[in-house]
């Protein structure tokens, strides 16, 4: 791809060596001469002026005398651009392994893939161009949509609905059991995990995931939304749209998440919280049961409070040795005016 | 169903139309004329008036006038048995799957089912009614009682034993490697990992979770506990009957619990702490290494304390920046006073 | 295994029965007549005393009477030595399952095996000596050493390079899409995850645990690092050498981690925090993005700071309400003094 085909790509001007040959997208630091590169910001033009990259992308009004550069409104967008039209996905041509174990009522689109040793149940339906990877487990009566990804070895119980364009990676188990029991006569009975779980479109989730079914009700992932490894939902959780769920997250049953939530890694959510619309929750944070976390709002620590507060407290904390002290001094000078 | 039939499994009497077919179970809100509800307690008795669940199991003593009721001691509970009569488990024929790989000295109960592409090691024992889904690895002398499920892509290491009833759910890896190493010459040297991993009956261990073997000794889960996704158990693990362990806790090498104990969400317990009966430990609490935790008590926070202090300091905590200022005023009058 | 055997592979002397036959290694409280247990220190000698080892490996200047010893600088070390003699790893006869999916063009050292189910794609290379359990799935163009041991139901992403004499206990996930994405126009769209992942020689990586590949660059987990169960390690982490990584530790993209470093259980690390060599980080510390964790430092807490800080600030907070009630007295005092 010549410099000039990425400037018509991104519809835009290209200065500098127009014919020059990309082959690659690279990061800055490693970039060669036949890699294109991004200048994220103003900031990172210095770094942009030592770099090795053939080509870079770089925010509108930005200088770089003697570079071959592309200006574009937002330079790290137009790298996914250039990137996917650089490596176009492997393909992976339609067709069942003979290895997979696929029922015979199960339903798959003539162009879907499945790959080696992997299990698709009775009643199951696969879309178009989604790919089975070798390994997975497909349950009784799941429905899977059109090009989804499911990664080797990942498992979909029985009854789970899955959206078009979904990526499940390694390891992720979908629709399991809800974790509810009733306390009677000494023992833990397992309350009925009966209910439903639905993936909508454009979904990612990352290796190791757990996600559980809905106990009586349904739990449900909203469109769009990207949850990272070992992230775990519980049963009954309804996650909106659009939103971004960190590494390590853990959603206790029944919590309603909002659309365009940001929950950095390892943050705890309570039973039946409701975090809303475009909450920004800082990692390891603890929500607590039954919250609700304000719509808009930037919250952390546990139990959880606004982000201005928490840190407040965490540099009065730095200082609450030099408090008792002057406490003690308030004493001393007390006592003496008192006995004086 | 009927609603007679419901009111005499449960050995209560019904009020209301006692020839009401019921098909299902379902939660007050999204109940419909064909479902049972429950109603938890009193509080709930106004958004039982509003369900349109054909049927309602109440706790006795309640009135709601027009609605078709079986007033119970424990509607919750009695909920259980409902679902379990209306909701028979899946039949899984017994057999093996042609495609299952099962070592010709391997033991199995004439009535227990191998999914397909399982595979089963040499000595390993399967009891009556057990079922092991698609892609389970069952290692080398692994014991497994009776009437267990083992979901798809669950991992047992060789030496592995398991009691009757108990549930595996999918991507649970039973019996890895302890974490122990020996630092010698600049290396980490491993110590050895040769214990065994004993899981006792009626246990049931959510998706992800990892258990593994002791290192010289034994790790054991007790019989009852209920142990949700991705948990660490570590090993030498000693946990009791009837536990309660919710996602993404950790517990570390050498640590004890006994019976009855319930963890939160994202507990971290360090090595060989010692968490005593019927303790409650609050979500993401850390219980530092060789910490003993009294029968009983009911902790939170990292280092753990007593909740009722944890919740004191935090309440203190927000009210710092007015306790700073009050000493800033005292200094001041103070400064005032002495130089008056 | 004869105790005079015993202090000769260990090249040291013994004392007591030295024919005494020794079969095993055992925990100095589970130890009996045939077994080899160690003495850590000689705080443990009264333990030791009342220990039925068979044979004690005791530090060098302990005195047992009546025991039978060997007297060795570093015991838990010379178990180890004893174990591995004592329990040579079971042999796996090299060669393919025919139930194992190998693509023609992968390259297998004769002397490796490939267990049942498993699926190697095209392009893949397995050194000598290297066991690929049953359910392991190995992508395109991998490369995995001499002597590596992937237990059941690993995966590996295409691309990953694995070094020689590495153990992935099962589940663990190499080279899965970092968690990367670009919000425009309402959505998050992804970055490109096409770099690399390294994993160099004598790594340990326990259960279920996730490593992504380089978002355009390299993740690479240094010689000798052991990482536990449940650990995330995002896109662009760099682990240096003899590491040691405690369960459920997560390590944001970009992230740079030196040599030697220790972190506890369930350690949150922000984006492109950098921990120098040496340093020991606490459980369930949290690292801020960005942050620089100086070599040799031992840090607690979120935001973490040094271990001595957040001890003495923990501390502190026990006496918060003292403190408080100190001021509330001064407080009366004060308006006493002044308006008398």
């Amino acid at each position: 791809m010549k410099v000039s085909e990425i400037a018509s790509l991104l519809r835009v001007s290209a200065a500098g060596d127009l014919d020059r040959e990309i082959h690659g997208v690279a990061a800055l630091e490693t970039a060669g001469p036949a890699d294109v590169a991004f200048v994220e910001s103003a900031k990172s033009l210095d770094q942009a002026n030592d770099s090795r990259a053939g080509c870079l992308l770089v925010p509108e009004g930005a200088i770089l005398p003697g570079k071959t550069t592309v200006a574009v409104p937002n330079p790290k967008l137009a790298l996914i651009r250039i990137a996917a039209a650089l490596n176009p996905p492997a393909a992976h041509p339609p067709g069942i392994h003979p290895s997979a174990v696929v029922a015979p009522d199960a339903e798959l689109a003539s162009d879907c893939s499945v790959g080696a040793n992997a299990v698709i149940e009775s009643g199951a339906s696969i879309g178009a161009g989604t790919r089975i990877s070798p390994g997975v487990y497909v349950g009784q009566g799941v429905q899977i949509g059109a090009n989804c990804t499911l990664h080797p070895n990942v498992t979909v119980y029985s009854g789970a609905q899955i959206g078009d364009r979904v990526t499940l990676h390694s390891g992720v188990v979908v629709g399991s059991d809800g974790f509810g029991y009733v306390f009677a006569e000494g023992r833990h009975v397992k309350f009925p995990q009966l209910g439903k779980i639905i993936i909508e479109d454009d979904v990612e989730i990352g290796s190791n995931t757990t996600l559980d079914r809905g106990s009586l009700g349904t739990t449900v992932i909203g469109e769009g939304t990207k949850i990272d490894n070992l992230v775990q939902i519980a049963h009954n959780v309804r996650i909106g749209r659009h939103c971004i769920i960190v590494s390590q997250t853990g959603i206790s049953g029944g919590a309603e998440v909002g659309d365009y939530v940001v929950m950095a890694g390892q943050v705890g959510v309570g039973e039946r919280a409701h975090i809303q619309d475009r909450v920004i929750v800082g990692g390891q944070a603890g929500v607590l049961p039954g919250k609700i976390v304000r719509s808009g709002s930037v919250v952390w620590g546990t139990p959880c409070r606004p982000m201005s507060e928490f840190k407040k407290t965490t540099a009065r904390l730095a200082r609450l040795d030099a408090l008792a002290e002057k406490v003690q001094i308030l004493g001393a000078q007390m006592a003496k005016l008192s006995s004086g």
